[in-house]
């Protein structure tokens, strides 16, 4: 079990914020997961009146060795295709992230491809995709800390404080479902499902690859050995964002089943991390009930996403601004001159 | 049963939005919920890239004569506070509603008070609330045809392709948990709840005061009927509100109890006007799940939210832009340059 999110837990500030929502013009409690969502901004911004301010979408992107197994219904050159498409304006994050005015980063965390350098695409690149995680590790030890060292230096020049995360990877839910399953213990079927959309003999055929790589990397339990074993490098590079995001008390936007994956491996290392979060959605990716049960995240949404991107980080985003608009905005029955009293 | 909403469904024009739907540079359905939430979008526009333009929040306010039998925890009064209270921009609605860019209308259909007239406040009061449900019926039957008729009026000069609805009306759960109970046969405890806050005692009293509503217009069976037999007069405005944004092919963005009850009167008269309907989210009221299955929806946000006034309808409202967005914006395969070969 994870620590409770309390360990500096503010219960004074908590309090204010409190009796300040249960002031505002509406019977107590009556906008629901708005509410506690309007504390929690409060609380990690550590103020009464927490305004979010350029919010950044950072989108990880990696290849994954392990896709040579044929784990994933498409192929790695997806990958670099998508990349290409984030920039150029046409994948759903972009969409999404124009429609919410995020601005929008894109990190080459090893893909396996040459980029033409251009605005918005950041260069961090370990090496052309990890190694074959069934054959050896994903990644040797100084490659991930490289990693995780990038994620905290291409977060520490982002202004804002509020960091979405988004991931792109051909093989990406091969690298998560094997840190769940180490992280959790829990069976490998259990941790596993279709990604961009294995049927269920694509489902069978990945799980027993995964089920090899696992027993391959058996004394791989401590979450940075798990992370070097596994990979893959966005998830690693997303791991060092979440750490560094966490420690600026910014608000971390988690999206789906690749990035609730750092997540984990983050609030490992740093349980506080988890304080600083929120769950954007619950992802219809097999694995991801399991990953919030392991993270004690309640997600805002329930939409049956699975592409990833931060696409579901994306939707989410105007319901934690309209959580701050609430705490910021609405009047207050004295304010307003609204009666309150309890009829019988 | 309500007839299925395929009545009047164009199936050719489903076909081509669902090809274009599924040529996004996006695994099949990777984008769950939002997938056949733009397919709706471009159903009730009649058009391949549907635009929403100028959404239409309409707040429908009124009293009713049943809140003397201690219905609800607030007083009447609250009504007309909370009436000024949109229009000085201070509530949920108002702050929802400039961060979402929709143009806000007020409409008093029949509140206890006389009011100034202002910007965004539309008069068409019927009187100063419905007559006590419990001692007859709330509204004459032409009180409600003016009601309804006013709804449609108030739509029709109304600019843009998207009615956001909304309510106010201390009493107003009672009059929804009334047409609930009338129109669905099933048991009225079933259909009631707190409303704004009532206690365990304060629902049985308030269930036991419906029950004997209901015994005493055993005969109002007939949706029109029961209308005008149960109140209120924001209901019947609303029910003619929907009758024409249903005809008008707008997109009606349903709020919570209080608004699907006027969507379940205004279906039971024309079945078609739930295909112009998306529903918003699923309240925490009681009853409101049995409501939402009357009307066959699948509501897109489960947030405990239970105060009304439209502010559901507000934060799905970007869901529905994202829809749009991601059916005109995003790139497909073929545009993109993206592999979309299934492997193995």
């Amino acid at each position: 079990m994870l620590p409770a999110v309390e360990d500096i837990h503010d219960a004074a500030l908590a309090e204010r914020l409190q009796r300040r929502i249960d002031r505002k013009t509406k019977p107590l409690g009556a906008l629901g997961r708005i509410e506690p969502l309007a504390l929690r901004l409060g609380l990690i911004l550590g103020s009464e009146a927490p305004r979010l301010a350029h919010p950044q979408m950072l989108v990880c992107a990696a290849d994954h060795g392990l896709a040579a197994r044929g784990v994933s219904a498409y192929p790695s050159d997806v990958t670099w295709q998508m990349v290409e498409n984030f920039l150029a304006g046409g994948a759903a994050v972009s969409v999404l992230a124009r429609q919410h005015g995020l601005a929008l980063t894109v990190v080459d965390c090893g893909v396996r491809h040459e980029f033409q350098p251009r605005p918005g695409l950041v260069d961090r690149r370990i090496a052309p995709g990890t190694a074959d995680a069934s054959q050896g590790p994903a990644m040797t030890p100084a490659q991930r800390d490289r990693a995780i060292a990038n994620g905290r230096e291409v977060v520490r020049v982002l202004p804002g404080n509020a960091l979405l995360l988004g991931e792109m990877g051909i093989g990406s839910t091969s690298a998560a479902s094997l840190l769940l399953a180490r992280l959790s213990g829990r069976p490998v079927e259990d941790c596993t499902g279709s990604g961009t959309g294995l049927d269920a003999g694509g489902v069978r055929r990945k799980t027993a690859v995964l089920r090899e790589v696992l027993a391959r990397h058996a004394g791989a339990v401590e979450p940075l050995d798990a992370l070097a074993a596994f990979g893959g490098f966005e998830v690693a590079t997303l791991v060092g964002a979440v750490l560094q995001a966490a420690g600026e008390r910014r608000v971390i936007v988690v999206d789906g089943f690749i990035t609730s994956a750092a997540v984990l491996v983050a609030a490992r290392l740093r349980p506080y991390v988890l304080q600083r979060c929120v769950f954007a959605h619950r992802s219809g990716e097999r694995g991801h009930g399991l990953m919030l049960e392991q993270l004690g995240a309640e997600p805002l949404l329930d939409l049956g996403l699975r592409l990833g991107e931060g696409s579901g980080a994306a939707l989410a985003w105007p319901l934690l601004v309209s959580a701050g608009a609430v705490l910021d905005e609405m009047a207050s029955f004295e304010s307003a001159g609204v009666a309150d009293r309890i009829a019988p």
